[in-house]
């Protein structure tokens, strides 16, 4: 049986991304398949002013929740801007990537299948 | 094939919590099963200063992340507080209730597993 996991994001290491083209980001994991998470995963990424994640697609959705700061993601329907509050379900095969735009660090909350990066 | 799905919390409906013991509680469904989401869901709760959720439980778990504001949250082991930042990950079957210990509105992200309410 999993047990409860309770903690502040500050407590958790941030990771820098390696990913190619990514640029300034890195990611926590709250709480993921290690806790024993059994349909998802819950990551917070931050990313510097003028830093960003390279156009990408994978086989599984997203679900991302603005948390601080503003910034844009690329589609294949072009660019939208997003600050504090927007949320977005990025599906299955969708390019999508993420830059900020603003002055100040930008976070985001992206939660994925588990079994996935 | 779900689509992308893009939008502010705030032009999304807040209804009412009616859950017998929930006092001063919305919850906006930001990405849900009518979104095609494969996998989980994702909740915006607000609670207003006061107001809060009854002990409870059920099958499956709960990723939460706190927005904004002050709270505390009930488990079997006693109560822990929380702010911004905090985030839980409640396994199914625990014991739990939420409150707002503050004087302003206390938001909170809660992630379920799809099919589920």
């Amino acid at each position: 049986m999993p047990e409860l996991k309770f903690g502040h994001y500050r407590d958790v290491e941030a990771k820098k991304v390696e990913v190619e083209g990514a640029r300034d980001v890195t990611i926590r994991w709250l709480v993921s398949d290690r806790d024993g998470a059994p349909h998802f995963q819950m990551r917070l990424f931050e990313v510097a002013p003028g830093g960003g994640t390279p156009l990408h697609t994978h086989a599984w959705e997203h679900e991302i929740f603005i948390v601080k700061g503003t910034g844009a993601i690329a589609l294949e329907g072009g660019e939208k801007p997003f600050a504090e509050g927007h949320f977005i379900f990025v599906p299955a095969g969708a390019l999508h990537s993420f830059r900020n735009t603003g002055a100040a660090p930008m976070q985001f909350l992206c939660m994925v299948p588990s079994g996935t990066k």
